[in-house]
This record gives structure tokens, C-alpha cells and sequence, in this order.
């Protein structure tokens, strides 16, 4: 018999991602609360408390996150807030004993990745950094094999995301397209290289789905070369406008053998007419990671539980961050950039 | 905000299909309580509720199955008992006021299977039948797709199934292959074929996995051929030890298209070596259907609440039973079988 | 260096068929020479000659097939004419000492094939059959595996045919389906199905695509189940009109594993838009086996010029036509036939 | 009926490649004669003649390649000689008033691509190189969908490369891996982002399958990324051992869709056994470009009939030859390199 009392996650941030990691932390997750959920914007923690309460009872609802950081119930924590708010926000939770977990970029500087690093060391608590392809049954069984020597030393490696539609570009950062999306590929690439680490990056960005917006500094096309110190070359790319669905592939070339990992079709139904063969693809990044999306929140319930190290760590946020940052400054200065030239940044 | 309690089921049965509905019951249906769980089965019942046993409580376990069907709380069951159980255990349930689903099949002759509609219809209760391939994405997509007429009118169908292995033919029913396995493709044809009914069956099956079993009545291929009166033609087939995996797919081909479902690859990823390219096969049949076992649960909660029709009805379930009952016939008499000629059975 | 003369051909039949084979003889067979071609229809064989006429010069053109089965230069005869002159015209050219490649069926009557298979036997001539899914890398490769026990003793198989459209059904004769459509796939099971004999027979046939032609005994779509000696069960179907294209597949489902065989799609390009990913598919035979018609003729050439078996003999057409007559009866009579029953036919 | 003389087609080199087209030419292209072959190696053009005498006779062997190109039957040339010689023999070849196909790459440096250009345009006659994806049918199908506009306009493409086995590591000339392979890319990228050109490119390589022979100057992995003028981004990519055979595929994503291309599944055919689902890959170029490597020579001898612009011109070669060179630079300087700077190479 479980004995244990569930373990007690405030959620900060009520929006499209904080919303779907609450759904999960309410309902999918045996031993899991969703204890409180925080949101700056009016009434956005205390809908979403509403949407949730069920016969277990309703989140508390804060509209001041540090209310929820100090509410003694809480043991853990899950940011979901926007990128630039994570760091901070991971050092407040770490110094209030709260385990943390992240939503990816964890930082956008190495600074600030390093302080949020150092936070939960010093307190002691676990950090968990939303890096979902590792829980994706593909990219794990796919990283299990390289690791295990089934394709030799890789070579070449190749990893991509195109997201189905930019629907407000005026909403999108600079360089969001390296921090927010190739981030995943950055770090799915250092998944899928074990033990091998970036060493120089060369990068190419340009604004071909709005050029309109080129000049605000929106890019939402990019391919990036990385060279890992075990020789192994890899080009992550990524679009902002996939007019056929959400799509999400990788690829692992080594001495002995070859990894494919992706599917961007929507079930396994195939349509047969007069225009030939057909199927459907997938269209938003949670019917595609479903699974992996509550892979990831068992993994860190569990860590936390059992004080083991997380699959996804803060230090691998860091390293896929120096990919990220090594990426803007190639395309600002049009030449490669070498990970060890960002010490300072 | 939800106000509504939980929906109170009780499970009878904690064998292997039990304990996996159990899960679903307790932990993946919001709004859905598992609240008695009943088995004969000395300890059975007990150690189920055990292992469920969370910060909501733990269901109550009878040895009685009556005692579960008095339990007042109990608005729901959920039968998953041996097959020749379950229309007497659908009757009992029905006229104790209970919602039923019940595994498939729901009866294993008409005459029980009449029996367990009508209590169903007196008692004004739901009757749920587990066929989950109505609840898998694929099966279902083909079916709406089929109704809407993308594919015009369907002329040749199949539909087959083979299990990953047979461990021990001797606790094995005879007829098992039409009336447990089999039941599944008949009824995932009807589902193919919207609106059509099946008017004349013909099988033929065989001792082919263990030969040594064949003089105690184990089948275990077997070949059904149906007539459809929209003319249509279908197979359906199955076999108990696919060494790759289990093994379940269907395809519709019509006058304006054709429609294929099933996937056997267990993951996403394709593994390439110098033996060519390989990808790994489900093996459990929870694997290959997970999402459609919660599906179908969810599917009977929300009817329950709503008063609607299930998707998957006794009506269906008679009309499956007939095809098997045919094809029982036919593999005995050597000939082609009307459906009609059954009528007394 | 190559010393032997080219192998002199007389093609007898000009139509699509006799028209393909005549580019493959003519240009494509190294060591082969198309020398003559007969077509008692006025101009065909004429005409055939004029476009295929080269630098090694033009074939002679005949009208009356008698005067080049007395040509003393040809070798041997390819005949694609009607199926329900082939019988007769292989007993003509065995006759006449020439080696002989029919077109598929060899014969509609068993007594037809006996004396066929005679006539050859008695002239010391090879027969050679057009069963050219014995020729096809997919199709062969599976026989080449299942003879070496790969996936063990075939248990269930599988094989259609679906064509591409329903031109002219005034023009096709009775039992088509069976005797030139299913032919293919009767022979294609037993090609899968190495060592094993067709034990007894079921089919359903019906006017699906042009029921306004059923009355003039049109039958267009049709499922046939087979029995053979080692246990296995198989299926095989066709349907006169796929509106995606020519659709052939096998499968061989094995106690050790299972293989699939048929590709429809005309190239390896996909395209992923706005409704998902699709790709074209083959629309004729031609284009499908393709390699499998230069293979035939190859093999045909090769077996003459060595005297060995060809891989598609005139038993093997007996052995198919066996299964066909087999499914007419069945259809005609309702009842399973037993191909031993067919003796006297 | 078919007047015209066959083509007299004068090949020079009998090598691997040599060879190859010598087989094409003499049997599978009507209206085409192999009439000579020279090599200076010695009975190299003799053993092949001998090989392909026929009943047509035997084509004449020369070693002095001066002595075929002053040959007055010799209507055109297929060169396959060693790479560095291409550029020069198709030279001399134009100005004996020969029509010219010449294998990859027509030349190794932009100087020699002039003059290769400019002999053929002096000498009016055609000029053809040996890009075979541009006559594969899903390649090609690629590149007339995208010109149509089928998936808007280009905005990541990715070609690559990857051969079966590095044999003889120690034969293999520097840079052989953008001069000569990737080349091959370089011109699909090309073909398939229609009427844009390259502007810059950027090159890692390394001696990742041969180590040891990296200080001799051998690259046998690479990764290049290229801008073109219309913001579309490619990635080309090549490596000398792909243990799992001979890979070639394409992609090309634009802002209404995407393609796919490539196959590397040798036949049809799928296994299943207990390790899952296999199927064998292609291990030879001119099993994966069987039919392209006939059309290309087919679009040769209709080129030289018609007069018309043959689908692969020297331009192509000189532009792809750009790319290659850029990409050379690229890896020497490690920085990325203008197309327009290397005006003067």
C-alpha cells in the first residue's frame, strides 16, 4: 500500500504551457497535487485553479508568486512562466527549498544559468530543466542504443523543428528561434552525442516566413553546424511555419549504423485515391510529445521523492544554452564562434 | 468549475484485464472514482485495492460480487471477468440499477446476449461493450471517414489479429480463436462497414501453433470470409503466436479509395546496420491500444453522465456474437453459414 | 567474347501484352532477337514490325500464325494472345519444335493444360509460363527466404490484385477473375507457399463495380480462401477497378515470422502540405513489374539456350488453373470444392 | 518506321564507371551503337570491346584516346576517365566536332570549367555531365513540383551522401569528398531550389572513418551549408562508409509544403521476426540509379539528334564546381567563403 502523502507542486504560470503541465500535475500523475498555481495576470492563476478543482479540492490560486514560494505546503515547484523570467525565478524557488523544475531555456545568459545552478546546489534541492525529447519513447530508445554502442562512434547528427504556424510575430523576442526553439535541438543533439561535448558552432538566421518582420529582428529560419569534440558533426535547423503540421526529426549517423527518430504523422491511417497515398500529420508539439510531456513531470515527482538526479539537469540547460548564445553570435558576426570564447558572456 | 462528485464504479474482476482498467479507473479519469473492486479469487480483490490505495483512499474489495452489486455507492460497473460470466454478471448488474461495460464479448449466445440487452433496456442503465478498436485514433479516424464517403462504398474489407504468443494452451477455451479473439475483427468490420450487416459467414481454422492441442479443441488459426448485403466482402483472420509482436490491422477498400490501419512499431525510431534497417514491434496488446483503453472508459463515464448512447452498444455486441457463432458453425459443418440461419441459437 | 548466334524469337499476339513483350525482345535482352511476329488481325503484325524495325533490321510480319510456327529460323515463341487460344497454340509450336513462353493462363480447362504440358514434354521443348511476380526482386526474395525456413512453416498468407480501371466490361468474358485476374495470385501463393499443394477451395465473387454487368456474368470483385496440404490457410482477392492505381501485395505469415511484399508508390518522393503527407502510386502493371517483364523473357532465353527448367513452368500453370476452376465452382456452387474433385475437368 | 543511323558513341575509360555506361550503350538504348572504347590502360579497351561484341560486332578498342576522338564514325563521347582528366579530354573532344557527355565533375577548377564551356560552344556541339538525380524519377518529380510552386518558394533544403564502403582510403585524391561526391549534391540543391544560386558557403570535413590517413589529406566526412539568393538555407552532407549501404536522400521544405526523396530499401520486401520489422538497403549506386543511368545517356542521344539543350549542361557542372571550391576554401580558411570570391580560381 502507498503510504506516502502526494507530493504538493505549485505551478507559476497559467499559460499555454503552465496550463497543459497542470492538467498533467491534477490528473495523470498518481502521488502528484497540484497544490497552488501563481500568475501575475489578473485572474489567470485563479481560472485555471477553478478549471481544475475537482473532489481532491482547488489549487490555491496567487496572484504574487512569492506568495506561493512561501506557502509552507509546497514542496516543489513548476515554472512555466516566460523565458527571461526563468533564472530568477529558479533561484527564488531553490532559496526557498522548493525542488525545481524548469521550463526550457532555464537562462539566456550563462550568467544568470550559472546563479540558478549554484542556487539549487546550495539549497540542496533537485533542478529539473524541461528538455521533453529525452522522455520521448524514439529519442530516449534512440539515445539508450548510441549509448549502448549500437551504431559505432557518431558521425553525423542531424536534428530539426519547424513549428506549424507563426500566428503573432510582433510577440516573438530576438533570437527566440536559437534560446526557445533550437534550443531543444541543441540539447537533443548532446542527448543523442553521449559523453561528447560542443566545440565551435557556425550559424545562419534569416526572416523568410515574414520579412516584414526582419528589421524587428525577428528570424524564424536558422540552420546551425556544430562540431562536438569527438569529431562528430551536426546541423540543427528550425521554421516557424510548417504548413503541414509539427515536425520534429532526428538523425544519428555513426561508424556502425544509422539512428532516424521522428513521426509526424497523426495516427496510422493511410488514405488511398485518385491523388495517390495519403496521411495526416501532426499539428501542435503536445499531441506529438504527449507521453513525454508526462515522462517528464513522473521523472522529477520521482527524483524528488527519491533525491536522485534528474534526466534533464540545469547543467544540461547550460550546455545547450552556450550552443544557443554560440549561435547568435556567429550570426552576428558571420563567422564561427568557439563554446570556449563565451566564458565571459 | 467542476461540482459534479465522481462517478462511483466498481470493478469485478482482478485478473490481468481487471487490474489494467483499475489503473485507468483510479488514476487517469478525472472525474471518475474507483470505488469497489470484486473478485472470487481469494486475496485478489484485496491486493488490487491495495496497490490502488492513494490520498483519496482505497476501494473497498469484496470476495462477493453480489456484495459489490448491493454496495449503494457503486453508480457504475466495470466487468471484467472469464467470458461465460459476463451476460449473467450484466443481467445482475443491470437490474441492481448499475451503468454496465463489460468486456468482450458480452455473451457467448444470442439468447444471452438478448438476455443481457433487454436487463439493460428494463433497468434503463447504459451497456457498454469493451470493443476498443472504436476507440483507437486510427480505427476510429477510417470509420468517420468511411461514413463520410471519402472512400465511396466499401467492397473488400479485412481485418485480422494475432497475438504475441501462446503461453498455455491448456486453460484455452474451445472456440476461444472466434468468440474472444476474432470477436474483435468481426466487430471492427461492422464498425468499417457503417450501416451494412453481415447475411452469410464462411471459416476454416486449424491447430497450427500446437498441433498437440488440436484433439482438445484448440484452434488457433483460423480464416473467417463474410458477406456484407451491401455487397461488400471481408476476411478476417488470426493466430495466436506472431513471434514479432501483436499484430492487429485493418483495411477498407471501396469504390472511390482505400483505407489502411495498424502499426506495429513500438516506437518511432528506425535502426539502420549492416543488415539493413530495422524498427522494433509492440508486444502487449496494452502497449499497442493504451490510449483506446482509456478512451473507452472515458467514453462510458461521460454516456453515464450524459445519458447518451456508448460507442460501442449490446446491439454491436449481438451482431459480432452472431458472426463468431457462424463461423463456430461453419468450421463444424464445413459449409458457408447464414446469419439468419442462427436465429435460434 | 559472346560467339553463339542471338536467339531468334517469334512473338504471336500484337496487342498491349504481345506489343510490350516485343520492345523487351527487341531491345532490351542481349543475345535476343525478335525475328517474327504473327497477328491474324489485319496490319497489326505490320505495324508492330515497322516500330521495331532497327539497324539489325525489321521482324518479318505474319498474319497467318502457322506460317512462322513453319518459319525455320525461330527458335522459339512468345505467345500473347487471347487467354482462350493459348492451350492450342502451345500444343501448335511444341509441335512445331519451338521452344514456348505463353502468356498467362497457359490453359482455361485442366484438360487443355494436360495436353499443353504434354505436347512440350513430347517435343523436348521448354514451356515457360508468364507468372511474372516470380520475377520481382520482392516477390522472389520472399520465396528465396521462406524456402530457407526464415520465417518458419507459412501459417496464413495473403496476395491480391486490384487494377487500376474498368475500361471496357463488355469485352471481358465470364470468370475473368479467376482465370487471367486471380490466376497471378493463385500461383503467387503457391510461389510462397514452396512444397505445398492447394487442398480444397472457397470463393465469393460479385458485379461490385459494374453491377449493371453482372447479369451477363460480369463478375468484378471476388475473395477466395485456400486450404493447403500443410495446414496453411490463404486468401487471395481482386477487384477490376482501384482508383489510387495497380495495387499487388503479398503476406506470408509464418510460426517464425512474417513477410510483406508490394509496393505501390511510383517513386520515393512525399509531399507534406496543408493536408498531411502523400505520395503517387503506380497506375499500371507495366510500370509496376517492369523489371519482372525483362526477367521473365531473360530467364525464358536463358532456359532455352541451357536447356535447364524455366522458373515458371507449365505445371505450376496447371497447378493454378487447378485453384481457379476450384474457386468458379465454389462460387457457382456456394459450397467448398476440393481440388480433388476437379480430376475430370 | 525508324530510319535514322544508331548514334556512334566513342567511350573513353573503361573503368568501374566506364564499364557501366559501356553496358548501357551497347544493349539498353535503342538508336544507340557502342561503336569504340579507349584506355590508355593496357587491354582495358580490348578486354571490354570483347565483352560486348555481339551480333552487331564488336566495338572497336583503342589505347591512344587520340586515336578515338580522330575516328570519323564517332558521332559522340561518354568520358569516364579519372576526375582531373575530364576537363581536357572534353576539350579535345568538342574540338574534334564530337557531341560530349562527360562524368562528374566536368573539371576541378573554374579556370578548366571555362574552357570546357567555351570548346563546346565554339564547336556547337552539346555538352551533357553526368548529374544522374537529375534523371531519377523522384528527384526529378521533385524538381518539377517545385518549380510548378507546389511548396511555395524553397526555405531549407538538404542533400546528402553517403557511400557504402572506403575501400582503398590510400586511391582517394584530396578534396575528393566535394570534388566528387558532394558535388553530387551541390547540383541537387541546385536543381532543386530552381533559378536561385548560391551566394556563400560554409565547410567543416574530417577523417572521421580513416583517421589514420587524415594527415595524407584525406576528408572523408563533411558537413556544408550554403546561402542562396533567395534566403533559402541548405545543408549538404556526405561520409565515404555508411555500413547499412549506399544513401541518397533529399529535402527540400518550403513555405507551402515539403518533399521528401529517397529510398534506400533494396526491394519491397518487409521481414518480421522476433527482433522486430527489417528490410535489406541498397548497397550499389547503380542499383539505387539503375534506370536514372540509362536516361541520362538516353537524354544524351536525343540531345545530339535533336539539337536541344541536354538536362545537365556544363553550366551546371560549373556552378555546382563553385559551390565545391567554396567549400574547399571554407575548410581551409575556416571561415565562410563567397561564391563571388572565387572569380579568379
Amino acid at each position: 500500500m502507498t503510504t506516502h502523502q502526494p507530493l504538493a507542486v505549485g505551478l507559476i504560470g497559467a499559460g499555454r504551457m503552465g496550463s497543459f503541465h497542470a492538467e498533467t500535475l491534477a490528473r495523470r500523475l498518481p502521488g502528484v497535487r497540484l497544490a497552488a498555481v501563481a500568475d501575475p495576470a489578473p485572474g489567470a492563476a485563479n481560472q485555471l485553479a477553478d478549471r481544475l478543482a475537482d473532489q481532491l479540492g482547488r489549487p490555491t490560486a496567487y496572484t504574487e508568486i512569492g506568495e506561493l514560494l512561501a506557502d509552507p505546503r509546497i514542496e516543489a515547484v513548476v515554472i512555466a512562466t516566460p523565458a527571461r523570467t526563468h533564472a530568477e525565478l529558479v533561484v527564488a524557488a531553490a532559496r526557498a527549498g522548493k525542488a525545481v523544475y524548469c521550463e526550457k531555456p532555464m537562462a539566456v545568459t550563462l550568467a544568470d544559468a550559472d546563479r540558478a545552478i549554484a542556487a539549487a546546489r546550495d539549497a540542496g534541492v533537485p533542478l529539473q530543466v524541461g528538455f521533453n525529447r529525452r522522455y520521448d519513447t524514439g529519442f530516449r530508445a534512440a539515445h539508450d542504443k548510441i549509448g549502448a554502442g549500437d551504431i559505432g562512434t557518431p558521425q553525423l547528427l542531424r536534428s530539426l523543428t519547424r513549428d506549424p504556424r507563426l500566428d503573432d510575430p510582433s510577440r516573438i523576442p530576438p533570437w527566440t528561434i536559437f534560446l526557445e526553439t533550437l534550443i531543444h535541438d541543441f540539447d537533443a543533439l548532446r542527448f543523442l552525442n553521449p559523453g561528447a561535448e560542443p566545440v565551435e558552432v557556425f550559424a545562419w538566421a534569416d526572416a523568410l516566413v515574414r520579412p516584414d518582420f526582419k528589421d524587428r529582428g525577428l528570424l524564424d529560419t536558422a540552420v546551425v553546424t556544430i562540431r562536438f569534440d569527438n569529431g562528430a558533426l551536426a546541423t540543427a535547423e528550425a521554421n516557424f511555419q510548417a504548413v503541414y503540421g509539427y515536425d520534429v526529426r532526428g538523425e544519428v549517423f555513426g561508424s556502425a549504423g544509422m539512428l532516424t527518430m521522428g513521426d509526424i504523422r497523426r495516427t496510422h491511417l493511410t488514405s488511398y485515391g485518385p491523388d495517390g497515398a495519403a496521411a495526416d500529420c501532426v499539428t501542435y508539439d503536445q499531441d506529438l510529445f504527449h507521453d513525454a510531456y508526462v515522462a517528464e513531470l513522473a521523472d522529477f515527482a520521482d527524483s524528488v521523492r527519491t533525491g536522485r538526479t534528474p534526466f534533464a539537469t540545469g547543467e544540461d540547460a547550460r550546455a545547450a544554452l552556450s550552443i544557443a548564445l554560440a549561435a547568435v553570435r556567429s550570426v552576428t558576426t558571420g563567422v564561427p564562434v568557439g563554446i570556449a570564447e563565451l566564458k565571459g558572456e
